[in-house]
């Protein structure tokens, strides 16, 4: 993208692939996004809408031509409908609903039944599922009709659903299993039967770790009694655990989800003042605490030189425990069988940390105002803090989770306040009582 | 792991998926790892080896008696053990060499060849190809040889490699069009020829993006002048992309790749003392800026108490613009064309943000000190701090990324100098010309 104010460029970037495309979209400056999507045919428009950031889409979608649209999103398959249809104008989704056969548009409202953050709002609802008492044979036979029928067998197969007559759930047949065996095999003999199905309500980050743990490439939905309601493939799973990580690292700066690089300058800068309206509560709690110590910083100046080197250091100290804790939190590591032996550690490595450092303050502090005294409280408010930013790092995280609040989301904030409440009035304190 | 004290647990965890019992090896403190490793069958062994951490691993290898490891490291995949070697002792490593038979042997020199972290370290060389110039018959009768030779086919296969009588790539057959089409069609009429193969040399997170925005399942890997060397499947992806997002937190909090929550003390608090270190030099640069103010804030004392404030104010902003160009560039979405427009739009954001939240802290301050004057410096040095921000929150990350410095690791902590450098000199600054 070296030269986009070229006007050849659009043409060119419109015949790549649609995932390509919807990255040159992001990358675009907002008034040149609309050229490309000119440019491009209803089937890339469709993908293109699954792949960009939501910002980004809400523009897209505002600036399409009903007709347009309809065009795009008649060429997405089910499961990619559902992700986006929340952003589509009532209009158009009545239009769209219109204009559907009524086989895609039971299939639509089966999908709808879930929330988009669960297994039901990730699966697909075309399965392809075999009955276990059969022989390889028909399967086949099966499949083949299915490509008659409908011109293509679903994406993403690697095996095929195993149930019985009621629909219940069996196991899964690999495809590889269905084309090395002899074709008078049964399925129920050659299935895995080891292979988990997942309860249609599982949050989605849970279907991800699954996925991930159990290198699985694709799995099937079933509801409480076991019936076969759709199937996941890898793919989804993909976008799920990219939105997961990027969401992590986002909203630990307050920044949300979804964030497009180019959105509206003014809405842009709406959404990260909250973010700074906390911090700036957070802020002026601090300047309160130091407030405290006016008196005390009036008879010795250098305490304003120092301070804010006692709350930087128990931040930093403290973020890498939070991150630390957040992480293993994510991970379902932590209960409360090994919380308090991580407390503990956290603990101990401040107590290292902090004793170090502390030494090395203090010899700076000394050198440099001339005064030992100045030199020993600058150190142990270091060391104080260092153990402060380990316990709020690692008791924030633990506390947030069990109230039902992300970390990722609220921990750095608290955190702050904790080490800079404590680091301002530990080194003020300190030198109130023993250098005055 | 509510009470991790019973001796019943390990027992009990034994019995789980490999991918748990590591979970759970990792959420054990480390006393208490041994005793679950030795409840467990060579398999699972091998498997927990391949899914803990790598501090955790270290431990395990460091333990285990080289008999044990042996039996454990033979039931891996080529692909897998290419992955731990690193950190087997020299003894083992040999000892393992010397028990593999020559078709193993010859096969984990083959990928030994490719350093860990591009398409070759990833890749499996036992790929499943057929020519294109077959028949699907003679494809199937070709599977059920390798089942009857091998015992089974390659794990996680959705699709055939294509290959000329050269063994360069032509394309890729799915399984599902293998079964669902007349056995008398032939190969290279119903394989996907768009489908990419990738070079080996391709770093292992352009591999993951390539998988992610195509939804690959499965690709092949194949040499500089096309001919096949292996395949590549989602799983192994999945783990890339999972060190990925974790990498990219962990590497902001100065943390490394590889934690290990119950690393031992000693050599954590070490690892993290690093950090710490480099943040200290960061405080002590921002508190001698404070210093050369001595004589200002001896005469107005709010100062020393509001400017915390504006230095925090302008970290936090920072971080945000930081975030995310650090996103954009990880998925290359930003070039020298549309970098000046995202500066300035940060800029924009920086100064209508600074506006709005300088008049809330001038008020504060003023009504706070009774001090008008103190109270639009105050606003002042805010405007610029955020304003510098957004500046360095966008060009730090593109100059790290420019000098090959990954801006995760150290965009934060040079953003945060930036931030307090200005945000006390500008604060301190402004109060000496105008207030004293």
């Amino acid at each position: 993208l070296e030269h986009p104010d070229t006007g050849q460029l659009p043409a060119l970037i419109a015949r790549w692939h649609p995932a390509l495309i919807a990255d040159a979209v992001e990358a675009l400056p907002r008034d040149m996004r609309h050229t490309l999507w000119d440019r491009l045919d209803a089937i890339d428009r469709g993908q293109v809408l699954i792949e960009v950031g939501r910002g980004v889409r809400q523009q897209l979608i505002d600036e399409a031509a009903q007709d347009e649209l309809l065009a795009a999103l008649a060429t997405l398959e089910m499961d990619e409908l559902a992700d986006l249809d929340a952003d589509l104008p009532v209009s158009v989704l009545d239009a769209m609903v219109r204009a559907m056969d009524v086989q895609r548009r039971e299939r639509y409202e089966r999908v709808k039944r879930y929330p988009d953050d669960t297994a039901g709002g990730l699966m697909d609802v075309d399965a392809a599922a075999v009955r276990g008492d059969v022989s390889l044979k028909a399967v086949l036979r099966y499949l083949r009709q299915v490509r008659k029928r409908d011109g293509k067998l679903p994406e993403h197969m690697d095996s095929l659903v195993v149930v019985d007559r009621q629909n219940r759930y069996l196991g899964m047949l690999r495809l590889s299993d269905l084309v090395s065996h002899k074709s008078t095999a049964i399925v129920s003999h050659l299935m895995d039967a080891e292979a988990p199905a997942i309860q249609v309500g599982t949050p989605d980050t849970r279907v991800a770790r699954l996925f991930e743990d159990r290198d699985l490439m694709s799995a099937a939905v079933v509801d409480d009694d076991g019936h076969l309601l759709g199937r996941i493939t890898i793919d989804d799973v993909v976008d799920v655990m990219r939105a997961e990580a990027d969401g992590e690292v986002m909203r630990r700066a307050g920044l949300g989800e979804d964030t497009d690089m180019f959105a509206p300058v003014l809405s842009n800068a709406a959404r990260r003042a909250v973010w700074l309206g906390v911090n700036l509560i957070n802020a002026f709690v601090a300047a309160w605490v130091i407030g405290l110590f006016e008196a005390s910083i009036d008879q010795v100046v250098a305490l304003a030189v120092l301070m804010p080197v006692v709350a930087s250091m128990g931040g930093v100290a403290g973020n890498q425990t939070l991150t630390l804790v957040t992480r293993a939190i994510a991970l379902d590591q932590i209960g409360r069988g090994n919380a308090m032996a991580l407390l503990f550690r956290e603990v101990a490595s401040g107590l290292l940390n902090g004793a170090f450092w502390a030494i090395v303050v203090a010899v700076v502090a000394t050198a440099w105002f001339g005064n030992t005294q100045l030199g020993i409280v600058f150190g142990c408010a270091l060391l104080i803090n260092l153990i402060t930013g380990a316990t709020a790092g690692t008791l924030v995280p633990l506390l947030l989770e069990r109230l039902g609040i992300d970390p990722a989301l609220a921990g750095g904030v608290l955190l702050t306040a904790a080490t800079d409440v404590v680091g301002f009035f530990s080194f003020l304190g300190l030198a109130t009582l023993f250098l005055l």
